[in-house]
């Protein structure tokens, strides 16, 4: 008999790192979604189905996810992989939401590739990475309006992933250098993904692209040879920042104390509010956080903060008995 | 006694690589420009000056190059140099020619960076290259409209150099495969840099930039890796290359041509017209660039044709007697 029921971990994950809008991402340690996925036979006659029992964890409770298997980003995935996959079983699933709603932080991508994960160890043959990848991005379509994988790819894969092509999915890992550290500051609001993106124009000057291009080249750069002057250097985005800042409350504020702290970089993760802080060290992160926060709590916004590693590890099955808390 | 002449070769060099618009560019080996620069005193009572005595090489006659040195690039770059450093004397230039005038080959650059080359071993304290290349950019602003650096930063350090910033000048210096090789085809006919400038409209698709900066960034990543089937995938230029392919006769043909032969990729150098091939080897090279031509010819247009390994060499000085020609 096989496997019936497994748990998974997702962590969050930082998307775009300044400089790579779309196509850029790396996870952050100590903050995630959880997803408990049953085998679920379908009653005779009846075909399989994806039932998501209950979907809990949220500070404020989990107001706007759908319980409905077709509206949800996580049931969207399992769905297409029944189908694709000719199953004939469904699943049930119970998802426990670390990552606050709409902060940027990677929530619908992580809740997507840890019912993916938990679902994969179900099947006869498990399926490679890059094939949850894909039905990861069917979910995060649901969740944007367009499937980018900024989020999903390093989710899956840990460390900083470089989304060459979506379709087909083409992905490089690109190596960080040892030690790299990074501050999450996520404030108490919620900025939804397409509120941020109508702050983009579908057009934007040729000389930004030029300026942005040259950064996020010599970012690559500075990631193989593991020069962090360089990288701190590179990491300053005139494209999307400038356009995106006015929606987030006290951002220049919080930039300036993070970089006065010792941070490399400072810049929104995904499409916001959260903000990043990459930093030479776990010490420098811890530091470049509590200033990030100071800004903040100065300006009257409660928020989370996390510092950690920058988590070479993806989303990964939790053993038997840890996922007590579902 | 100090030197009092020198003479410099610079290569050409190819700009844009198909996905580093205004930021990447390599030399190529076996043409480029030579510039002799003499020690001209002043006469008594005037101030020093810059004195273009010939400029000659080129095929059809150097129509169009100004003598004077205020309106020559490689004029500009010793006028500005002579003040800055404030010298005593000025400086007699002979150019000669080996990159066709308008061909996207660097041309302007080369002149600029080989009399740059060339007087600096004239001062009693030569400059560092940044501070040639700083001087270069001037004479490039001329001759474009605006300094991009593509061109003189690799014309001066050779290999592939990327531009971080141009003012102040920042480079990053990529690493290239072993053996990777190039064929550099110009087809008879001038493309003004301005016209080809004019047919990129000033804003952008966002959705265009995302997909080439995932190239960009994959194509540094290759760079890293040598890993050349990567490298070839990356190598298409979704931003600039459509929006100026109309400018150069028969482009498609001539490409596909390139890739059939088993060219990496191929696309246009610099503001074309002419088209380059980088190429596993110099064999390959040679296969895709006789491709290129035959491509050319068929379509009645004659044409130069180049092929070689990736120059690592930039910009250098030429041993006395080696020069007769000039």
């Amino acid at each position: 008999m096989h496997t019936t029921k497994a748990t998974a971990f997702a962590p969050a994950t930082i998307a775009n790192v300044a400089v790579g809008f779309d196509i850029l991402g790396f996870p952050v340690e100590g903050v995630g979604d959880t997803v408990s996925v049953e085998r679920l036979d379908p009653s005779p006659g009846e075909p399989p189905r994806v039932l998501i029992e209950s979907i809990d964890g949220c500070a404020a409770g989990c107001v706007g996810l759908p319980l409905d298997a077709g509206s949800n980003t996580a049931g969207i995935a399992l769905l297409r992989l029944l189908r694709d996959e000719a199953l004939s079983w469904g699943f049930r699933l119970r998802i426990r939401k670390g990552i606050p709603l709409s902060s940027g932080m990677g929530g619908s991508a992580a809740s997507s590739v840890a019912a993916l994960v938990a679902a994969n160890a179900l099947l006869p043959r498990p399926l490679p990475p890059e094939r949850l990848l894909a039905y990861a991005l069917l979910g995060e379509e649901l969740a944007s309006g367009s499937a980018h994988g900024d989020n999903a790819a390093p989710c899956i894969y840990g460390g900083l992933t470089l989304l060459r092509s979506v379709d087909p999915v083409e992905l490089v890992r690109v190596p960080l250098p040892a030690g790299l550290a990074v501050a999450l500051a996520h404030p108490h609001m919620e900025l939804d993904t397409r509120t941020s993106r109508a702050a983009l124009p579908s057009e934007l000057p040729l000389k930004d692209y030029v300026a942005q291009s040259a950064n996020l080249a010599s970012f690559i750069a500075s990631c193989y040879t593991a020069d962090l002057d360089l990288m701190g250097r590179c990491l300053s985005d005139v494209l999307v920042e400038p356009r995106r800042a006015k929606l987030i409350p006290a951002f220049g504020t919080v930039k300036r104390a993070a970089l006065k702290a010792g941070a490399l970089g400072c810049s929104i993760s995904g499409s916001g509010p959260s903000l990043f802080a990459l930093c030479r060290s776990l010490e420098d992160a811890r530091r470049a956080g509590a200033a990030m926060a100071a800004a903040w709590e100065a300006a009257g916004i409660e928020l989370d903060l996390w510092a950690s590693i920058v988590a070479t590890k993806g989303a990964r099955l939790v053993p038997e008995g840890l996922e007590a808390g579902l």
